[in-house]
């Protein structure tokens, strides 16, 4: 484990020592108080570790031994049990800042080796003890909760010291990993062979390469690097019907393609050891730069119409009004009041950008001759939309913060105030629509759950991951947080999150383009996916995991 | 049904009326006779339809009229049960040209609509009747053989008038067609609406979107337009459980994408009604163009650099020596002898491209500044890699007669010959001991199976699928044809076959990139697979057909 889990927050992101950006910024908060129709912002702290109720383990000598004979080590101090408590969602921290730690794992088993992880995991089904499979625990989806089933007890294989980079093919531009490797160890030892993988989701710096996996995760550059569906080649898995190896093609015609199984499957059918995935050359060239559109709509045309093009973009971020408005405001709110902000404003407003605008992050890499097509192609496609191009400032302030943003939950949490994120995928044809549906439900929900008269909610959303045939649409959300404890806190959240699930089930969205399923969204997964495949899905479990231990409670398995 | 199958070969390729290209050339036997070490090639007609021995149908009226109240035409004519009774297999047509039909289908049910397809399945479940699902009946891997299984009877559903396109997304960039059209209609059809889906294998005329798609079959341009598997959107099946319907995301995480199960069910989970798929704007430039390199090595080298610098290529369709100099000297014999062939082959040994050189045929479309793109970077590339351009003229040719390979079997077939392809793919590190192993397993067994002292194959290979991590290779090989009868003529087939499939299983190769596993492939496909994969994939098929009626047989279900 090369990432020291000691310098991290238990109940909260990142690095405990990452500065607060919003820290006494009183103009700031104002606003936000402003925007949501409260009067003030009370202050809310989390729990100490120390405060927090931690039952003890029922696990027995006995029941531990057949991990330690396996060469794992087996920890269960409260600290790690904490820590392995819970992913990292919302709801997930009203639990840990309110000190509500049950359930908790009843120990924590570090594997060194993929045989090792075959074996506890045969400990397991052996002992009858319900394993949930945990990397990096960043899942905002409730996948790494540690819920026994109907087992006796529930450990967590934390996979994080299986964490080598296995071997690079240069000629076939694959390489192969542990999947316990944290996303900046393998970028680190790809680069020192000349390659990358390219996948940098938001949690890039504290998730590993099988969560990405078992989630099918997306990284901010999946236009160019491909989601973690399409970048897998193969997989190894310990599951309690033994070792589980998928194929290894670059295409093959010889019945369904299995490795298809793994991404997706969140632990429930085993635990990925390790994978084998393409690779790029570094690229020797970039640009990235942003243009402003007159509204979402010309700006998703834009999108829509690179992307079917098929210009090699990366990166093609389009943020909605209010995310553009509010980002442009909160970056305002950071610094003194500008003579130049009241200039550029004019400017843009004779340019017919007004308070409608929106922002789009492009970004091509690659060789020198493939990001002078991408970059040629896009100015030319944006500014047919009606785009105006606004340089590669804006580009590389997103570029340089982009793995920051979840830092900005803890301190909103701080002082009264819930944020959540959800995201979705639909076709083309269905963006608007849905689009239209999941920002009423979330306004609506948050105004009827604020709790205060004139209270609502601030909804912001983008485009971040497009293709030929549609588009993935992200929401961020801010809200007044309940007053009334941890239970009323719960509530609202989950009347808020429904309403919005609910929305994207009735208009054609699915519950989830990357962040997972999890326990969260199990309900509407079933809904999405109808009886058959939850069957074929149930069937597919049985034949690797008879006794159901796999991660029991996600994906509605 | 658009395609009339009266003006089709029930025991040959294609169109009846299709004029033999090598009929009468005898300049051209003699140089086969020469190439295979045999003194001369017999007559070796086939049987007649009014020859053969149809045994009659075991259905009763009472079995058959389920099907005609699901509102199904049902045939069980001598004619329709030939056409049905064996795909398009050099296996198949062995049986076929000796005149032996058995086993037979014992019906045709030809359903309408996905509806009435659905009910047929089920009328075939309620019965205990095995089903083979039929489109357009050109598998080459004995996908569509009528086997019982333990079944009492066994019929075909016949997909092919289920046949209209549904609906086209433009903004999505996708359409919906029923499963049985065949290719011609269905880009017909498409390009009436300014889109094509552009998957052009060569059995393209005779093939239906249903059966690309159970196949994961892919056509000459899927560098550009994907193989089945990807440009699949998401599939509606009749199965013994019921209508199944699957995912229609761009992209999910909501679990595991069941839709990639359908890809490659080869009917084995039930008959694939109706499609929605990736369409593009139809190309508006083009560029298909020849380079001649030193070597077969060369040119893979030249191919994996274009892939891997992500150029847009439509094809890249590189011919191994062998395959580069018959078809040369094969293009000669079609001639009168030319002064101009001993210049050109002057000019080519002087640029160092002497007999070992090898033809690639490159080729770009789309719209102007992706087709100038691509071509000045393939151009570029092959340079790189010692390629010398020889301009349109070669790529043309191929590109007019790219469905006609296949006709080239009969008249081979009636002089003597065995004829058969196969192919497979891996990763680029392993391609050049895979091609080794593999021809040689080829000419080893076909020289050990001429029955002559002398005698000997020819084995001709090319790379038409290429991917950033690998490549297909597919074979052709002519062998002088066992003269013992039919049961010798299979044995000798088989002993071929199975030499190369040992060669591709033990090469790291999987046994078919793009032809299917069927029956033919089934034993390597399980061992392929593995026990654990294999077991998914029957509790898979026991969910949605319990009493194993769908297609029996194949792929080792």
């Amino acid at each position: 484990m090369t990432l020291d889990r000691t310098t991290l927050r238990w109940n909260g992101w990142g690095f405990a020592g990452h500065q607060d950006a919003l820290a006494g910024n009183e103009r700031l908060w104002r606003f936000l108080a402003d925007a949501l129709g409260v009067p003030d912002l009370p202050t809310t702290p989390a729990v100490a570790l120390g405060d927090c109720r931690i039952p003890s383990s029922p696990l027995s000598f006995g029941d531990i031994g057949p991990f330690q004979a396996a060469g794992c080590e087996v920890a269960s101090d409260a600290a790690d049990r904490a820590f392995h408590a819970r992913g990292d969602s919302y709801r997930d921290l009203l639990d840990l800042r309110a000190g509500r730690l049950d359930p908790l794992p009843d120990a924590i088993v570090y594997p060194r080796s993929a045989e090792a992880c075959r074996a506890a995991v045969a400990a397991a089904h052996e002992g009858g003890i319900a394993v949930v499979p945990f990397g990096g625990g960043t899942s905002v989806v409730g996948g790494v909760s540690p819920l026994r089933g109907s087992h006796r007890a529930v450990i967590a294989i934390d996979t994080t010291r299986m964490n080598r980079l296995l071997a690079v093919d240069h000629r076939s531009m694959t390489a192969t990993a542990e999947a316990g490797i944290y996303g900046p160890d393998l970028e680190n030892a790809l680069n020192a062979e000349g390659v990358m993988l390219g996948h940098f989701p938001q949690s890039f710096e504290f998730s590993t390469l099988g969560g990405w996996i078992a989630a099918r995760g997306a990284g901010q550059q999946s236009n160019r690097y491909g989601k973690a569906e399409h970048w897998l080649v193969s997989a190894r898995l310990a599951t309690p019907a033994g070792g589980w190896s998928t194929e290894g093609f670059p295409a093959s015609a010889a019945g369904a393609r299995l490795t298809d199984l793994v991404a997706g499957s969140e632990g429930t059918l085993g635990i990925i050891t390790d994978a084998t995935f393409a690779v790029h050359r570094r690229p020797t060239a970039r640009d990235y730069r942003a243009y402003l559109f007159k509204s979402f709509e010309a700006g998703r045309e834009a999108v829509r119409a690179i992307v079917q093009a098929e210009v090699p973009a990366a990166t093609l971020r389009l943020s909605d009004e209010s995310e553009t408005h509010f980002f442009g405001a909160l970056g305002r709110l950071q610094g003194p009041e500008k003579f130049g902000h009241r200039v550029q404003d004019a400017y843009l407003k004779l340019r017919g950008l007004g308070g409608d605008k929106c922002a789009m992050i492009a970004g091509v890499e690659g060789d020198a001759e493939l990001v002078a097509y991408g970059r040629s192609r896009m100015a030319s496609i944006a500014s047919a939309h009606g785009g105006l191009g606004v340089g590669a400032a804006p580009a590389d302030k997103w570029f340089k913060g982009r793995f920051h943003g979840p830092y900005l939950r803890d301190p909103l949490m701080d002082r009264g105030l819930g944020v959540d994120t959800l995201e979705t995928a639909t076709s083309w044809s269905n963006v608007p629509r849905l689009y239209d549906a999941v920002r009423s439900a979330l306004m609506d929900a948050m105004a009827a759950q604020s709790g205060i008269a004139g209270g609502r909610g601030i909804c912001l959303a983008h485009i971040s991951h497009s293709y030929a045939d549609g588009a993935s649409l992200y929401f961020t959300y801010v809200w007044p947080r309940a007053r009334g404890g941890l239970d009323a806190e719960i509530a609202q959240w989950e009347a808020i999150k429904s309403a919005a699930s609910d929305a994207i089930a009735a208009h054609g969205g699915t519950i989830s383009h990357h962040h997972g399923a999890g326990a969260d969204h199990a309900r509407w997964m079933a809904a999405e996916k109808g009886a058959l495949s939850m069957d074929i899905l149930r069937a597919t479990k049985r034949t690797l995991d008879p006794k159901g231990i796999m991660n029991p409670g996600k994906l509605g398995l």
